[in-house]
Order: structure tokens, then C-alpha cells, then sequence
């Protein structure tokens, strides 16, 4: 089968314009199949409070009423999906914008109201259309997906990047050999995040375990981990986890770099 | 050559719920390849209001400076573009939503000072990477396009959409037997702007001429007409301008609609 990245960007990368173009240059200079997926960032607060609406957060996620969901639809679908394509577009690199409601790839239900929490227009992921990616990607276009959703009732749906990089992920191992790569601020997965040089190389299924036990691992990384051994289960070839910085060296397997998850 | 329908909807269309949702009913009926280019409508104009930016028009055209570029880059092509596309998906019809930056597809200049008017970051459309869109629609998707492009350097571009569609269906001619067809919220040019019901039922490049001098058309009307006339110069088989409710009329070709355009 022939290689796929699936590389997800954070917002934090997102929001500093610096990080983000250098980025973007490795992303183009990239020779290979591949998908990006970004955050959301800061932006949607930032105009959400210039409207005089608040963001309201649940356990480090938005809840999306109507209003915060036409916003997000505007700023993650419209100006930060654009943003990147126009950019990847310059340094030569095919790059088309999608949510999943385009071309129908990435499908998802509301999330039901739990513990009397209602994320409001959340979605979970239900199905993605891993061969019309996969159509778009040997007509060699490079899709750039914002973290969006519909419910095929009409309905956008505001979903988790880490989550949908991980789904998407999956659904393509059918097709390609994946290898997920979520780049962020920092190096890796931290030993202590008080030492930003403290990457843990490598993680298993019972090392995690391990660290989660010992409170190793930080509140806000385990849904990624979690999504990350999902994905490895269920298919895809390899996840890594590593400072945006560091694509380049990684894809061009100069270095060991970021925390490699493995079965 | 296979029959391909261009069609753009009218900022005001987009404006009534009501109206868009039985405009998106016909379209998504239409069993015909298709393409839907959207205008922008008042929405840019109330967010901008909004967030304390003010519009700022000369001859019934924006004037794009950076802060409205973001406005109409979320506006149109996040928030109004995958409310359409989503609405399409929730009728069975598998809509991909585009900027023209999305797989290059609509490549643009940024307008040069002009008689001393700076019309900002607007676009004036160089390219249309016809290939590209006929690989979209011929794998089944049906592409929605709002009006904005990107100049290939990096930056956005606001793009008058009546302009689009008729650039965009020109393109399209070498390839496929294109009729354009305008909706708007009239049933066609008007003879007598004050008698709705006073559609003229065609009109050739002399009577066109006749009609202008007697100053019957309106202003309003002059640049959709330009375009239409240059469209039919260079490939495009008709162009018909009509109220959006009767487009199923049309493409049924039960009744006599709107305004034909003739060479």
C-alpha cells in the first residue's frame, strides 16, 4: 500500500504566525500523499468576544450554542481553512479546503446530553468517506480539513481535531498506509512538563497504562493518546507525536524526533 | 458535448430562509451536472457592523480593505458556503464546497488603482482551471463556489460573483454545452422597472444596445449583462436571467421564464 500522512496541526500553531509559516513550508515541501487537519486556535474567541458573545469551556471543550457555531463555521471553515489553503497554494503545494459536510467525507451525530452536560452542536464522529479522500488525493489535490462536521440533516457540527485526525486516519488504512503525525508547540510526550527536553521516545499500550497510573501523563494529552491507540488498533501504521518544528526531520527519517506510539 | 448547468444565486436569495430553502429544493432535483456560485448577501455587512468594522462601498461594489477581506472570507466562504453546502448534503445532493484557492481553481490579480479608486484586496479573475473542476463534477460531486479567489501568492481575494459564474461557465465551454443561468429575486430584466411582470423575453447583443441607450436597462443590471453577452461570445450556449423560484421551470423547459440571451 502505498504511504499517507495524516498530519494534524494544533491551534497554537495556528495562532502564531511565525510557527505557522514554517510550517507550511515543510507541509508543501512534503513530497507525498498527505492530509492536513488543523485547530481551531484562538481566532473564534477573539471574534466571538469582538461580537459579544463568551465562549463557554466544559472540561477544555467549547460548548457550541447556535451562536458559537456560526462562528466557528466562519472562522475555522471560512478564514483559517482559507488562510492555509491560499498559503499552501503559493508554495506550489494543490491544497483544498474541506469541512467534512464537503463531498459528504466526514459525517457525524450531535452528542447526546451526558452527566446533564450539553456541548450543544458537538459532534461525534459516525463515518468518513475514506474513497472519495482517497479520489481527491490521486487526483493529486492535497486536502486541508477543518474541524467541522455536518449531521446530513442540514446541520454543521463543530468536532474535536485531535479526534478527527484519528477517525480519518482509520478510515484511510483501508486504502493507504497511514502514518498519523500530530504536530504541536511542544517536543513530544513530556516525562515532566516542567522539562520541555523530557520527550518520552516511545510509548506502548502497557507503558501508557504505566504512565497514566503514576500521573505521568497530563490531563489534556490523554484524549490524545487515547484517540492514538484507537487509531494504531484499528489500522493505522504509526503515530507520532511532535513539535511542529520538527516534520521536516521526521518525514525524512533524519532523526529520531517526538514520542513515537506503537502496538 | 454533455449538458452542464452554471447557475448563480443572488445575494438576496441567500438573505430569505425561506427562499434559499426552496431554491436548494429545485437545485438538488435537478438530475444534470451542475455547478452553484454563490453572492455574499447582507450577513458580511451585519458581522462587520457587528465588530465595529464599517462597509464601505463605491458604485454598488465593497471596498475590500484587510479587515473586510477577513469579514467576507468567513462570511462567504465559511459561514454562508457550508450552510449551503450542508442544506444540499441534507437533500441527497453531494456538494463540495470551493473557493477559488481550493485545488487553484479560480486564480485572481488584485485590482490596480483605477481613476483613483482603490478597490482593495478584489480580484480580477486571470484563470480557471476548467481540468479541475471537470474532475470534481465527473466524480459526482457538485461544487459550490463562493466568491472569493486568491491571487497565488498567499492572499485571499474578494471576486464579484456575477463575474465568476460567467468567467467560470466560459472556461467550462471547452468541455462541456454550458447554460448559465442567473436567480435573482426578479423574473427577469425588466422592461419597466416598476412592473415586475414586465420581463423582456430576449434580448440579442443589438437589442441590448437599443435597450441601454433608452436608458431602460438599469444600472444595476448593466455589469450581469456585459458579462452574459461576453459569455456567449466565447463558448457559453445561453444565458438566462430569472427569479429563483422558477428555475425548475426552466430546466424542465415546461414554460417560457425569465430572460433568454441570445447571440
Amino acid at each position: 500500500m502505498e504511504k499517507l500522512y495524516v498530519i494534524k496541526i494544533g491551534g497554537n500553531i495556528i495562532d502564531n504566525e511565525e510557527a505557522l509559516s514554517k510550517f507550511l513550508n515543510d507541509y508543501a515541501s512534503l513530497q507525498a500523499k498527505k492530509i492536513l487537519i488543523h485547530g481551531g486556535g484562538k481566532v473564534a474567541t477573539d471574534i466571538s468576544a469582538g461580537l459579544g458573545i463568551e465562549a463557554k469551556m466544559v472540561d477544555g471543550r467549547r460548548i457550541t450554542d447556535a451562536e458559537t457555531l456560526k462562528i466557528v463555521t466562519m472562522v475555522y471553515g471560512g478564514l483559517i481553512n482559507k488562510r492555509v489553503v491560499a498559503a499552501l497554494q503559493a508554495r506550489n503545494c494543490n491544497a483544498i479546503g474541506l469541512t467534512g459536510a464537503d463531498a459528504n467525507i466526514i459525517k457525524s451525530s450531535k452528542r447526546p446530553v451526558k452527566n446533564g452536560i450539553d456541548y450543544g452542536f458537538v459532534g461525534d464522529v459516525e463515518n468518513v468517506e475514506a474513497q472519495t479522500l482517497a479520489t481527491l488525493i490521486n487526483a493529486g489535490l492535497y486536502p486541508i480539513i477543518a474541524p467541522l462536521s455536518h449531521d446530513g440533516q442540514g446541520n454543521m457540527l463543530n468536532v474535536n481535531a485531535d479526534t478527527m485526525a484519528s477517525v480519518t486516519s482509520v478510515a484511510l488504512s483501508k486504502i493507504f498506509e497511514v502514518h498519523l503525525i500530530y504536530c504541536f508547540e511542544l517536543k513530544g510526550v513530556l516525562e515532566n512538563f516542567e522539562d520541555k527536553n523530557s520527550v518520552i521516545a516511545e510509548i506502548t499500550p502497557s507503558k501508557y497504562l504505566d504512565l497514566k497510573e503514576k500521573g505521568i501523563i497530563s490531563k489534556g494529552m490523554i484524549p490524545k493518546l487515547d484517540n492514538s491507540f484507537d487509531a494504531i488498533q484499528a489500522g493505522v501504521t504509526t503515530v507520532r507525536i511532535c513539535h511542529a518544528d520538527d516534520l521536516k526531520k521526521i518525514i525524512n527519517e533524519q532523526a529520531v524526533q517526538g514520542t513515537v506510539l506503537k502496538k
